[in-house]
């Protein structure tokens, strides 16, 4: 599939489309209809249970969207969170830098001030990519969204750029609530606000995204943590100056590459989430290092973590890994004149962080791009079971009011405990269809031999399978365990 | 418990706390700690459950929270969303007009123009409440936000004011790919945001909000539904000219108020939400009919929720349940150029909408208000255990490795089905203690015995109740069962 394909796909099967469509759409911003709801919902429930519910000091917390200024200009997003700016003199279109001269194959670092940027224009005689007109001088441009609050629209707030912020300010409350103990880990799935240049590629550049990600709090001294029990365990890494990707085992990662033992053992579980729990092949996830020319100033260490998606031509970023050091609680006791340093085990200590943050709309597309598979006439969303929108259809195949009677039956049984959806209409190949792409794992069918108590199948349903087509009689007793013990 | 206390035993226990506490806080806005964060979700959780899982028709959806200007400017958002606001010449004040006239005693309707209050407070003689100076005339006040997007900040957006507006413009889509039946139900969980004048109270006046909003659509031909098996059922309703409550079953409802059968459905279905599964009791339930002069002008029917909160003084709304029409419809179709109108059924139907509200902010506060007890020295939050933040809690009793082991062992295997909590530090009174002030039904405590295999209660662990304060021995690997048993 390509993007287009993508997009059509996902519209005419009720996963997600631009926004206000209606009045032609909006740039950048995209709802989700209900399947694309489900699907978004599993993925959030997954990496909840894996990254955060799994350990007893890790914890979810929810913040506001909107921030008051002052934390965002301590934060430094006030004055740094730009992209550089390149307008049109002739027809008024504007570019990222870094997109205009990727046109030119010229690549060009983070830190790229724009008389530098001018300075490459000139000498590469860079146009404007729409009428080949003159360009006007570059000029950072913000990205936050800001908004005006109170009676008269005095106090400035901004769309938080990230969700990170609103945990690096609830740092000082947690750590008192939780009982003054490092490690602490603080998650929010949430929204975050970016006023793209030129958003595109479907759900990629989006100007309201959802972000899921976990800030880890922890003492420097406990950094290089012991990597009992996974010393072999590998993971696939496109290194900052290597041309190709590398199979590393957890030692080799603190051995040759000197890596922390704390940033490994994250590293490892992030590659094991795809795999494992998501099934992306292996082949299909690496992370990609980030060199001091690539990555925020104050990450350390930065590895995006990436996914090879079709629709997107190749590997692209899902997610990262990026230890920022004690930037934000430094920036933050600077801001606020609170200071957010304690003391653990007898000493002061500024915490430092690690996060796992998580494109939630990039990684919505990317399950779908890679699960879809066109097998002849036949479309098959081939996610797991348990990450399905819906877990289970239920089928009357007979227009009877006894058929109708037992469906809603095992429907409202079967509906406490996973997600199910009817389908009264067509044939019942026709309905098979409908269910294998939108990814539906199991199809229960009520007929007439359910209802009839002289049939030798009387009181059993056909539950067929997704994946192997096969189709068998179960009790309607007991399908739940059935399906119960499928879905794990 | 007053608002003080209540916010105060929020924030000392981590269940919610104004944003950006660190740098002095931000006016109407609120962040969940890790266990507001728990209770909200359960709260979504089960309501999403009742109202929307429950009818295979009822669907969940997702949309931007910011929107373009022009389905805003249909809706009439753009116009008339505004408060009356009053400034004081002198100290520079702003007042709501209702709630600044509420001081003097006087009422006020929704529909007043700003000439109107004029003329009323020059009559009330009424002054600024700070400083007792001059007030100035009175002027509408937008509480829209708005944000500029785009490189130039030139396409104007807003906040959505409210979820609703997210299913409207999703409404064609949805028709489209939910193959054009009606009733058609579609829910959003989301966020809304409203420049309040003056944000107070708690979660009860916010600037950002979550709501969770279903919409009916349905052909209004279909309006008078059957009330078979619920003409008994009684609700509280305070009708709109009343002095009292009345507990009206739905037949007199029907019969003697001719409300209709659809309407009335909804009302018993969201009072056995508040009494049946958050257990609220029945006396601190009611609906609060709204007039001509109270409700939106697109509003045919339209009933507040209302719950009975001591740390608000009583009765106060927590959602709504209000019969739209088909303004919504009507209105998007004329803005955008997109007749919504369907075809059912042989007929050409603009849909009407029935809208279920609720404020999950407020609910929280409620459910934490209702639920929680002072008995002498004892705290509990008495909520349902289902609802409660942690199901459980897992002891290891005495520092011993053995112990710890098999702590961590109940502590993973009943993770996977439940939210559970370890406590291993101080008195197991004080750990008691500690649960029953955040809610959690049961504690389990590991001990010498349960690893000691000469022990006759070896393998057991002692389970305690919230409610009974009763202890009992339960074996190890029957604690899941014992539990799930208890939690539905």
């Amino acid at each position: 599939m390509d993007i287009e394909d993508m997009l059509s796909f996902a519209k005419r099967k009720g996963f997600f489309w631009q926004s206000a469509d209606i009045y032609g759409g909006a740039s950048g911003l995209y709802d989700y209809g209900h399947l694309g709801a489900l699907l978004k919902r599993r993925f959030e429930d997954l990496w909840l249970s894996y990254f955060v519910n799994s350990n007893e000091d890790y914890h979810l917390i929810e913040g506001s969207d909107i921030l008051p200024e002052k934390p965002l200009v301590a934060s430094g997003h006030a004055e740094r969170f730009n992209d550089i700016l390149v307008g049109c003199s002739k027809c008024g279109s504007f570019f990222r830098a870094d997109v205009l001269l990727s046109h030119y194959k010229i690549a060009i670092d983070e830190g790229k001030s724009p008389e530098e940027i001018d300075d490459i224009i000139r000498e590469s005689n860079s146009v404007c990519l729409h009428c080949k007109g003159r360009l006007m001088p570059s000029k950072p441009f913000n990205l936050m969204l800001s908004v005006a609050l109170g009676p008269e629209n005095k106090d400035k707030g901004y769309l938080r750029p990230e969700t990170a912020q609103s945990v690096y300010l609830n740092f000082a409350q947690e750590f008192n609530v939780l009982r003054n103990r490092l490690p602490m880990g603080l998650a929010i799935i949430g929204k975050a606000y970016r006023n793209e240049i030129s958003p595109r590629q479907g759900l990629y550049r989006l100007r309201e995204l959802t972000q899921a990600e976990l800030q880890i709090f922890f003492d420097p001294q406990e950094w290089n943590v012991d990597l009992k029990g996974i010393e072999d365990r590998k993971v696939n890494v496109m290194f900052a100056k290597a041309k190709e990707v590398e199979s590393v085992s957890a030692r080799e990662l603190a051995g040759r590459y000197g890596l922390p033992g704390f940033y490994i053992s994250k590293m490892v579980a992030i590659k094991e989430f795809y795999t494992d729990v998501l099934k992306i092949p292996e082949a299909r996830f690496r992370f990609l290092e980030k060199d001091e020319t690539e990555r925020a100033f104050y990450n350390k260490l930065h590895m995006d973590i990436e996914v090879d998606v079709e629709s997107w031509g190749g590997f692209r970023e899902v997610g990262g890994l990026h230890y920022r050091g004690d930037y934000d609680l430094t920036s933050h006791s600077n801001g606020s004149g609170h200071d957010l340093s304690v003391n653990v085990n007898g000493k002061r200590v500024m915490p430092n962080v690690l996060e796992l943050s998580f494109g939630v709309d990039r990684n919505v597309w990317a399950i779908i791009d890679i699960f879809y598979r066109k097998d002849g006439e036949r479309s098959v969303l081939q996610v797991p079971p348990y990450l399905a929108p819906y877990n289970a259809a239920v089928f009357p195949l007979q227009k009877d009011e006894r058929i109708d009677e037992e469906a809603d039956r095992i429907f409202n049984a079967l509906r406490k405990r996973m997600l199910v959806v009817t389908d009264r209409s067509g044939s019942i190949g026709r309905r098979y269809a409908r269910m294998d792409e939108i990814g539906t794992p199991y199809c229960i069918t009520v007929d007439y031999d359910t209802v009839d108590e002289r049939s030798e199948k009387h009181g059993t349903v056909t539950v067929r399978d997704r994946d192997s087509k096969a189709q068998e009689r179960v009790k309607a007793d007991e399908i739940e365990e059935f399906l119960s013990k499928r879905l794990r």
